[in-house]
């Protein structure tokens, strides 16, 4: 009987996984671009970090978390998300005491027990970006135009940047009675999730998307921010204009950890039904001292990849898929075959693509194999080719063939296929 | 008060994280080369997989896996190693129904609870390669050319490859009996865990390190392969011959699962004390089988990416660093400060890798900043040069500097900086 993979997970084949290769390959080109540098990780933490740095009375940690105890009695989970995991590897590794400002990016598995949907998987990936040691609000111009210049480079259309301020603790709190006040008239007509938030964290109300006709005229929080975060603010908007970023306002977008302060904003894409986020993230200026550092500010986003890969798809855009075949080696005769084998990995050793049969079929399976390889060429070695020492050479897109001196045969390939190894 | 992370597991910070990198490109672009494509599984499976694909009696099962129950109580594991879920990949999604073989590849996290030391971690990275659907020995051959290939373009020195066959189920049955009664007379000398193995898999007595020397005229298994084995193992050395692979013949090299047959290779490294294998792998022609597939052939390797990384820095191998920057941008002045974050993301978006400061330092602290990015290129807005629509660009290698027109600036710089993005 065969085992099946678990509930809510995939595997990535080949055919698939190279949207996937594309991606990551585009992220890391930007990173550099943009000057972040990857960390990594432990893919699992002590549990007591995603309590703290995530906040127990998210839905995230309180219902979806895989924790388990390892066979030294430790609690431990397998991450729900990055940045917890990065903040702590900031403080633990004191990159606060670097000279320059830490500019960090991750890519990698993330885990959260749901019920699986389209886009929504228990085992899902993140690509994501933390910056620590700046307030500048330029920072939060340059985190917010990179995820905005990823969907574009890769060809997303419709990508709608939303961005709110959800202002320093002190304004925060100014909102928050402002709030309950608007909300408390309304407490009979709210679903029960609601209820619940507004004792924890009123401002998570917001979000409710049963309860979202409601709040209408809902105070914003845009109106309660204090001279400093209204600067920070307007100074952010600022730059992304001045960056040709476009963007819209939204007051209720509030992002529901305690640790958020200042811009928050959020990636979205239309057309794709029920899922409308594709990446989001905010300034954190308290995390990094409630997870034991110094004070020190951060910013970062996230973008979930399994949904952009959705949206992409929805949007018929396909990424070139990478490493085609430059030969495909096909060998008659019992001398023929085992010539091919060392030369196949001569080939290889020089830098060329190559690959050839290995359960002895006929010429005519080997030729359909290199075409669905989508090999440039095919390679035809005979006995008769064997013994005058050379070997058939075929164009598959032109179809033209000729017979090349095995002597020189690999350079002539390695010029006519040249990209730089 | 700060969280640690986990005991065994490892933060991946820029400066060591490059080399991760490095090796994994160039592990991606031998796979290219070799006609191996990625496949991802996910980084936990069902416990019951690892208990049939592994084995229930080995180590790594009974004693080393991370295995717990999800909120639906089923039992799951974090992955030990890779190739069960592979070939479990291959069985779900109906790989050996395709055309042709399946030659695949993966890289990633797996996780033991093992005593930590050096070079030994409980999450750990391999590299993998398994092929499926054919026995014929030109692919042994290709797979451990492949990882010889790796190793040798790495730079590693020394490395030694080390091959045997442990036979079909049939030579094997004949072997066991053999050493078995070779063993017998042995049996209070031998320590616990060599009796323990006597009774479950005795070839694996021959693996152990303390009772090494008792074991020098133990049978080999050489002698009891039958013609099918045997022509099977002499045409891989054949071809290892002829494609200039150095190796060396160990009957004592014993992979301890059952599923394996016929070739068994490791790939070892001098120099670095109790560490010895840095990768090895094997045909395993009953696995998939044995995971609910039908009788397909299957052949592997895995890699452990931490020691060989251990070895590199042993031997004084440093890969290059990727991605240094091209331009760190400095401005002086409120005005010239705003236009640089425009300016900035004009570069990037071309294409050029860039960054700039983001605490208002002084113009000396901003240049040191140039210099430790390794940055090509310094260029300098003032008010002055705003003013003029101009902004001083410096060579950082030669010192030379020169006024650039703020119109044609970027053009410039991608000439100068060209890597064909």
């Amino acid at each position: 009987m065969s085992i099946q993979k678990p509930k809510g997970t995939q595997d990535f084949l080949p055919g698939i996984v190279e949207q996937w290769q594309r991606f990551e390959q585009k992220a890391r080109e930007i990173c550099a671009r943009f000057h972040y540098k990857e960390i990594r990780t432990p893919v699992f933490e002590s549990t007591e970090l995603f309590l703290r740095g995530v906040g127990e009375t998210t839905d995230v940690v309180s219902k979806e978390m895989y924790t388990f105890e390892d066979k030294g009695k430790r609690s431990m989970t397998l991450r729900p998300e990055g940045t917890a995991g990065v903040v702590r590897a900031y403080v633990e590794n004191k990159l606060y005491g670097e000279p320059d400002i830490s500019k960090l990016f991750y890519i990698g598995p993330m885990f959260r027990y749901e019920q699986p949907q389209a886009g929504r998987y228990r085992q899902f990936h993140q690509f994501g970006i933390e910056a620590f040691g700046s307030d500048d609000p330029a920072l939060d111009a340059e985190v917010i135009a990179m995820g905005y210049e990823i969907y574009r480079e890769l060809g997303l259309s419709n990508v709608r940047v939303e961005i709110n301020s959800v202002g320093n603790p002190e304004s925060r709190a100014v909102y928050r009675d402002k709030l309950l006040g608007f909300l408390e008239p309304l407490k009979d007509q709210l679903c029960k999730d609601c209820l619940a938030r507004m004792d924890k964290n009123p401002m998570r109300v917001l979000d409710c998307k049963v309860d979202q006709h409601l709040f209408e005229d809902a105070p914003s929080i845009l109106d309660s921010l204090d001279e400093e975060c209204t600067n920070h603010f307007e100074a952010v908007q600022d730059h992304l204009t001045r960056l040709d970023i476009p963007f819209i306002l939204n007051p209720k977008l509030v992002r529901g950890l305690d640790y958020y302060t200042h811009t928050a904003f959020e990636f979205k894409s239309e057309g794709i039904g029920s899922i409308d986020t594709i990446g989001g993230g905010g300034r954190y200026n308290g995390l990094v001292s409630q997870l034991g550092g110094p004070e020190q500010p951060g910013i970062g986003f996230g973008i979930g990849i399994e949904r952009v890969l959705l949206v992409m798809q929805n949007q018929g855009i396909v990424l070139d898929p990478p490493n085609p075949l430059d030969v495909y080696l096909i060998s008659m005769g019992e001398q023929a075959e085992k010539e091919a084998v060392k030369l196949l990995y001569q080939l290889r050793a020089a830098g060329i693509r190559a690959d050839k049969d290995y359960t002895s079929r006929k010429m005519k399976a080997q030729l359909k194999s290199a075409d669905r390889f989508g090999a440039r060429f095919a390679a035809i070695l005979g006995e008769d080719e064997l013994a005058k020492g050379e070997i058939v050479l075929k164009d598959l897109g032109t179809g033209d063939q000729q017979s090349v001196s095995l002597n020189d045969w690999i350079n002539q390939l390695k010029e006519k296929c040249e990209r730089g190894v």
